[in-house]
């Protein structure tokens, strides 16, 4: 939660707050266990946790209610919830209270597997004309799937549902009254389009029969752009959050996406990367095109005007932490080490998909891979192949975008590892052959968000002319700090990317073997395989003589 | 060094002793600097040390040297030396003490990079009918690129040469004053062959002129088989060694080799694994058969009246220990955890190339891979997949000599790592489907040799009427241990090793990435890239609007 001056975009309070509840991955309150891929969370928390966040922010910040001139909502996505006409969350009801699918679905609930299958199958048979948007398949985590998951595993909860909602939209929607839906969430996660809306009543007929209507049962509302008023604040919420009644509210935003605006980017062309655990890049542009594995485009998706393109990496910061437990040893000295290693790290090369590749190859059974040592490798060269993967798959991105026409032009990085280590910027740097700026917000994210509630306040309240002014003027990148490529090492590092694109290959070896190793047997016994040797009674010790050839 | 009893080859004396100046690998004893890939060794410490050896086993086996009936050779190959006709060493004349060229080449030099690459290059041309008893080329340590190394860069050490000859040939000669040459170093580093001999004049012609003659003028000598008696101790080394004039020596054979004897494997079809930090395979076969990336096929190269088969794995525990050392943990803690993860390693797929790869691919540009890493892989996953790397590596081996047509039925492992490692043997035991019985002698080599030895000595002077026979009696596999395989695992290896198969394709993606990064550059200087972030002065912190599309 944080406040800023509408004017500069300065913080003025700040405030961290977890989630009463946390996440739900293990029991509901009510005590029922949890199948391992569940992941809930109590919407009572978000109204609760941020109402108190916010009367800390305002008291740390030292405003009045009257100076709050907008409100800006960026939440998870695909994070979604079942819930009455009125927008009481079926959870909240006594007779689905300890019903897990009952419950709002965190964005990595990944229990609609066989729900996406389904969809994924259908929509190719079907040549349905949504699936290119996202680069010819969709996800696990998104709207749904999560629906289907529910009305096969839960039939009665989706009997009970009258509304299928984003948890931003609820969210927008006990602040203001108005059901509206963010053009960002639809757009990215329930496969709608500003000119073609849902996919069809056929289409979802041929998913499952008791579909067909869903959308226009289950799915009501307006849709809106992020950046435009959905409702003003209702005395009850004002009473809650200590604001004004009839405040601004923005429609919501994904909070990745807020990080656009928050990084002080509002043209086209400029790729945002958020890099962090995972990386989400991405990218406004007056171009729509379609390429097999964007994770979406999206018109009206980040700002109005112009189509969003979401791409992502599904494991970065995770990938270096997860190769510092392995070589039982720590950033710092790997990074010390790594950084003085030529790029290739001497011959060892990496592929960063610890956790499936997202861009652009879309397949959660892919994963890592280290090639090239020698009985002298040191674990340097390990982590450093592993930042050179992550800037190989970063390329790979841009490139799969310029081949299909959408031209990218500059970067701007974001996120909590460009601030944590500049070996790994430089590395971006040399791999994309491109300048990169850091964004300056600490918190570009919660900044993007308030930028679009100055945009639902209007240019009267904020006295920003356009939308592109306001962002110019509340968010920017550092003045002190930019990685320029290096001649040399952007050479030599073309090399070592065509030999990770070879490797990377969609459908070639190592993602063969890759999906081969998946379909594996994990969990065997081990009592039935003694790997201590067996005595043998009166063994012949020339055994070999008892067969004549 | 042993002594052992020729009636059921009982140990009476065992002594280890350095040889006082080493390896050669950093400067000669003159203080000449060495080039990096050189690996001398000095030939009077072959004599001196095992002299002291001999004299302390002796007295430790507390036998008189009317007791010692025979003596055998076990010798590193291919270490050889050029000398004078009489047997004299070029490095201890003085006008060439301080041409390193001119000292003994230790197996492990490798200064013969583009000799080699020149030869086979030529006998590919030529076709040359002895390439195929070689898997298809010959490698940077055998006998003929040692020798045209010499010519290249030291043409006066080469044209003072009247006799080139391997170390194990040269140290008999030493003990007999019978300049006699062993089929199986011969065999299996020198392209010789019983029917045909060495390679023709015309071949050696055209691969360099002064060599046309290299093997009437410079390769004297008769053949034998290791067992057969190439002379008498002279009067001279008796008094060295402390032993009787006139014992019989056998001829010389290659290290390895004699582990098939002195583990107790005395008839064909049975292979001897020697399992060390790299392995040695060797196996008797009544059928002669060629096959690509086999080292090396020949006739009466380890016993008489058989075709000896040698392949091998170029890094197995230096490839454990390298695996060791990149995770920072330990052989015990890993083994224990690796020791309870199902076959397959919960898939974590390994390439055991570390060192390159000898059998079948004869590719030193190949290096080590891990496949199928998630964000959750533990290091004993990867310390597994090492060891079942090892035995696919094997697995392979035996496929490629089935499928030429040469059974291969039993395995006796020998060498350091069975002792070492019940998980490998049991892991070696599931993926080849096949019992595996572990030679019983610490030593198989040194009895082995020893063996030869009494072979050399004759049947009146052991009571053994043959070879078979004599084998029998002094070696032998452990009556105490044998592996077996798993039907579960050995189910679950075979789709694990169809895997490894398709990771491991000759020239498939990965190996071509492998050749690919051993092409890369490796000492770049890292001072022109700097990897903090530059300061830039008054920079625009809106850089994105500079340009417009």
């Amino acid at each position: 939660m944080v406040i800023v001056n509408v004017r500069d975009g300065a913080t003025a309070g700040q405030i961290s707050r977890a989630y009463t509840h946390g996440v739900l991955d293990r029991a509901l309150p009510t005590g029922e266990i949890l199948p391992a891929d569940y992941a809930l969370q109590h919407p009572q928390d978000w109204l609760d946790d941020s109402a108190i966040a916010c009367r800390e922010a305002i008291a740390q910040a030292n405003v009045t209610p009257d100076q709050i001139i907008g409100i800006g909502v960026a939440f998870t996505s695909c994070t979604m919830l079942p819930t009455l006409r009125d927008g009481t969350p079926l959870c909240q009801i006594d007779r689905f209270a300890r019903v897990p699918l009952a419950w709002p679905k965190l964005w990595k609930h990944h229990g609609a597997k066989d729900a996406t299958d389904r969809i994924n199958q259908i929509a190719r048979e079907r040549d349905e004309p949504w699936l290119a948007r996202y680069g010819g398949s969709i996800g696990i985590e998104w709207f749904f799937p999560k629906i289907l998951e529910t009305l096969t595993d839960a039939p009665d909860v989706y009997d009970a549902t009258e509304v299928w909602i984003e948890a931003g939209d609820w969210f927008v929607w006990q602040l203001t009254g108005e059901l509206t839906r963010s053009t960002c969430q639809a757009g990215y996660k329930a496969c709608w389009n500003k000119h073609t809306g849902f996919p069809s009543r056929d289409f979802f007929q041929a998913v499952h029969p008791k579909l067909t209507n869903v959308v226009s049962e289950k799915i009501p509302g307006t849709f809106n752009s992020p950046g435009r008023k959905s409702g003003g604040l209702s005395r009850n919420a004002a009473t809650r959050f200590g604001l004004r009644e009839n405040t601004p509210v923005s429609t919501a935003i994904i909070d990745a996406h807020a990080g656009v605006p928050g990084a002080g980017v509002a043209s086209p062309s400029t790729m945002v990367m958020v890099i962090g655990t995972s990386s989400c890049h991405m990218m406004n542009s007056r171009i729509e095109a379609l390429a097999a594995g964007i994770a979406g485009v999206v018109e009206d998706g980040i700002l109005p005007g112009y189509f969003g393109y979401e791409t992502g990496q599904a494991s970065v910061g995770d990938a270096f932490n997860a190769v510092v437990r392995l070589l039982g040893s720590s950033h710092e000295s790997l990074s010390r080490e790594a950084a003085e290693l030529p790029p290739g790290s001497n011959g060892v090369l990496a592929l960063d998909w610890l956790n499936g590749c997202r861009t652009p190859l879309m397949d959660g059974r892919l994963s890592g891979a280290f090639v090239g040592m020698t009985l002298s490798t040191l674990p340097e060269q390990l982590y450093r192949a592993t930042m050179e993967a992550t800037a190989f798959g970063l390329r790979w991105i841009c490139d799969t975008l310029r081949d299909a026409g959408v031209p990218v032009r500059r970067f701007v990085a974001s996120g909590g590892l460009p601030r944590k280590s500049p070996l790994l910027m430089q590395i971006y740097a040399d791999v994309l052959d491109a300048k990169i700026r850091p964004s300056a917000s600490d918190e570009p994210v919660a900044l993007g968000a308030a930028i679009l509630g100055a945009l639902a306040a209007g240019p009267e309240a904020t006295g920003h002319a356009s939308i592109s002014q306001a962002i110019h003027a509340m968010a920017r990148q550092r003045e002190d700090v930019m990685y320029r490529p290096d001649l040399r090492a952007r050479r030599e590092y073309d090399r070592v990317y065509r030999l990770y694109r070879e490797l990377a290959e969609k459908d070639g070896t190592v993602a063969r073997v890759m999906r081969g190793l998946r379909s594996l047997p994990t969990e065997v016994s081990q009592e039935e395989r003694g790997i201590t040797p067996e005595p043998v009674a009166g063994a012949d010790p020339h055994p070999e003589d008892e067969e004549e050839e």
